[in-house]
């Protein structure tokens, strides 16, 4: 794990938010056999989606690549929560799905966004597998909906 | 996990169907490390799907939610008869695939209608992280496919 | 699992790759509580997808198998690499991503591409359960992407 995840979050400009609350009836992760796997996180900030569309339409590649970073900042506080501190956060599979038009696959790219930031906040802990698809529509007409299974470090 | 999850079911109106056949080359479930990864289900009953088509076309939010329902009673199913009795369940994750027109944006609405089944029968031990995305489409035509991550309790 | 692996894929006329180098800032695998999770393998041949496209457009339901059964041998390489062997795989759940038109629905006879090539290969250790569904377009545009959870046999 990183020695100081919330020094390489400070460093970035970034802290993390609260947990958004789940849009419906579901909770934000949930813990079983070593394993935390977390709810599907959007990119919303304060509440709020930033943007919402389609990568290959209303989005391009670096504007989805953003989207995908806020959701990641989503699903750290997310796994924060759950395993008692950031610092004991393990990231072993992220999924990252992508609202695409049927032409636009560039979605590894987009999902490059989140796995960068998990990366430079938690060091070797953030090291992780990763799927990235592009589907058709997301909750709320999000972009990018980023999700992942954890494991909790021993403190 | 609830106290009796069957007469939370019977008071739904509701029993447990036979587990439904795979579609193709695979099982219903899977179990190891102790836990359970279940098959993705569709919506059938008694072997048929009841709707075929896609939110924002053909179905509506309200019924796409019905479909998510009879799909997670299907995975209610395959989850009793992998654990060895449903109050041995408990849910930890669940992914809604919502085949979606490009413009719905309401697969966590829709998605509603297998979280809420999950824990008005399960109670506690139904409370799960969940992920909701909108897909093109999917096998036989139907408008969702639900699937698990679960916790054998032991009895 | 299977007395011999490598025997039944030198029945079938095949080799393991090389695992194939991730397309973007992950690793093709990471293992957590005895599980091990890969990354999404796409039907790259050296380096190179053979076809690229969806199905029900450019590809038939017959070449969707065929790219799923290379993915799925990437998947295998995959496996092999992390479990220190073939012969320590067992696959648990395997998701098939099938990148489709609004009107394509078998995604679940695509996905049996891989499902057969897994169960050839392993045998006990290969049977798995598993979703299939329709994204609307994926990474460099292959026209499919299959991932897995693993169970790692001690040896």
């Amino acid at each position: 794990m990183s020695a100081d995840p919330h020094a390489q979050l400070a460093a970035l400009g970034l802290s993390l938010p609260e947990v958004p609350a789940p849009a419906a009836a579901y909770q934000p992760s949930a813990a079983a056999a070593g394993l935390v796997a977390t709810a599907g996180q959007l990119p919303v900030v304060e509440g709020a989606l930033q943007r919402t569309g389609r990568l290959g339409a209303e989005l391009d590649t670096a504007e989805g690549a953003e989207q995908a970073r806020l959701a990641a900042l989503n699903l750290l506080a997310v796994a924060a929560a759950a395993a008692g501190g950031l610092e004991r956060v393990r990231v072993v599979k992220v999924t990252v799905f992508v609202a695409s038009t049927d032409t636009f696959h560039e979605q590894h790219l987009v999902a490059n966004g989140a796995s960068e930031l998990i990366g430079m906040v938690l060091g070797p802990a953030g090291v992780h597998a990763r799927s990235a698809v592009g589907v058709s529509s997301l909750p709320l007409g999000a972009p990018v909906e980023v999700e992942a299974i954890l494991e909790v470090v021993p403190g």
